[in-house]
């Protein structure tokens, strides 16, 4: 089993929030991705800022495209992102001509999909997909069950390299103990911890003790 | 039956390109959408702009939200958005949780859908839907058809105001004629026409003649 890699999802309002933010975390995370909040606040200057600071770095555009897919994929890319999301309703020529045009495309889970849809993605030549709690969904008292991680379960046999996101924080780690994730997407619990460089490596560490 | 609107949706990349096209067109279409592209590239700033030239216009931003509908749709309002629109693969939280936030949310439809879904975005309030032929599925060859229009009428029926969109123009919305359609939302075929003013005029006065 490969140790899942640490994403920290920027999704400040402003892109001076989001880059204070990167400039404490980036070398600490292994993923960068500019959530949907600030790709709609401030469009893709906030993905050319990231790879400006960061040129190594894996940077996402958490974009969750619906349609236009080649369009929405060409800008992500030029703006220097090296992956975007695009929402599980899309429809299969939209994920395509974004993949087409884009080195990886994730699958963004909401609401109703099928098993019988997930294929249809790896046979398109998808195989990421992000698995979440929804922040609204938290906020009215959802959390993290059995179901859930059987269908994180479910997803990985099926081949998917799989994030998963929504609340986490270290304490949080060890339900998911056993499953090959590829990647905890943290925003918040990180990036507003009093120490968020320390926050990103207990977070790291007990990735690291689970899956080691 | 009330004479459909007209609306423009602004899907370009720049934002100069965006309010070249809103100058032209803003006072001919009675509804201007910063397209979900656009919003992508130049973030709230493009619909700030728009509120700025067009105080008096019903503005909708397409951010496609699909979480976080709480700060999306403040975020959307405090630019200057009258409406917003959500995906409707998102959840009914995170819908109830924008329309919180601003004048009226439209789901927008990709992928499955069900009616039973649609009866709970009516219960949360939101009686605002747009449904799409996509404009990847436009590319790969699909288009308008007899299973569309019944979605659209029952939707219709149902009580939602019905936005439609995908690769329309004058000559599509004879199919159309009978359903009592909130609004027509067209994109590059009045904004990329020869006569982009001519092409609106010519619009409106086909809705006119139909639907009269």
């Amino acid at each position: 089993m490969m140790i899942p890699n640490l994403q920290v999802a920027l999704d400040n309002n402003l892109l001076s929030d989001a880059l204070r933010s990167a400039s404490v975390l980036g070398n600490e995370v292994d993923i960068i991705e500019a959530g949907t909040i600030l790709c709609l606040q401030e469009g893709m200057e906030a993905v050319r800022c990231l790879r400006a600071l960061f040129p190594e770095k894996t940077i996402i555009a958490d974009t969750k495209c619906a349609d236009a897919g080649s369009t929405v994929a060409k800008n992500c890319a030029e703006a220097g992102a090296d992956w975007m999301t695009v929402i599980c309703s899309a429809t299969i020529p939209t994920m395509k001509a974004a993949k087409d045009n884009i080195e990886e495309v994730q699958v963004e889970l909401y609401g109703d999909w099928t098993y019988e849809q997930a294929q249809q993605w790896l046979d398109a030549g998808i195989s990421q997909a992000i698995y979440h709690q929804s922040r609204d969904a938290l906020l009215s008292g959802e959390t993290w069950g059995e179901k859930d991680l059987n269908k994180i379960k479910k997803l990985v046999e099926m081949g998917f390299r799989v994030s998963v996101t929504g609340g986490l924080d270290k304490d949080t780690l060890e339900l998911f103990k056993g499953i090959d994730v590829y990647t905890f997407i943290a925003g918040r619990s990180i990036r507003e911890a009093a120490d968020p460089v320390k926050a990103a490596r207990e977070f790291k560490d007990e990735i690291k003790r689970i899956w080691k």
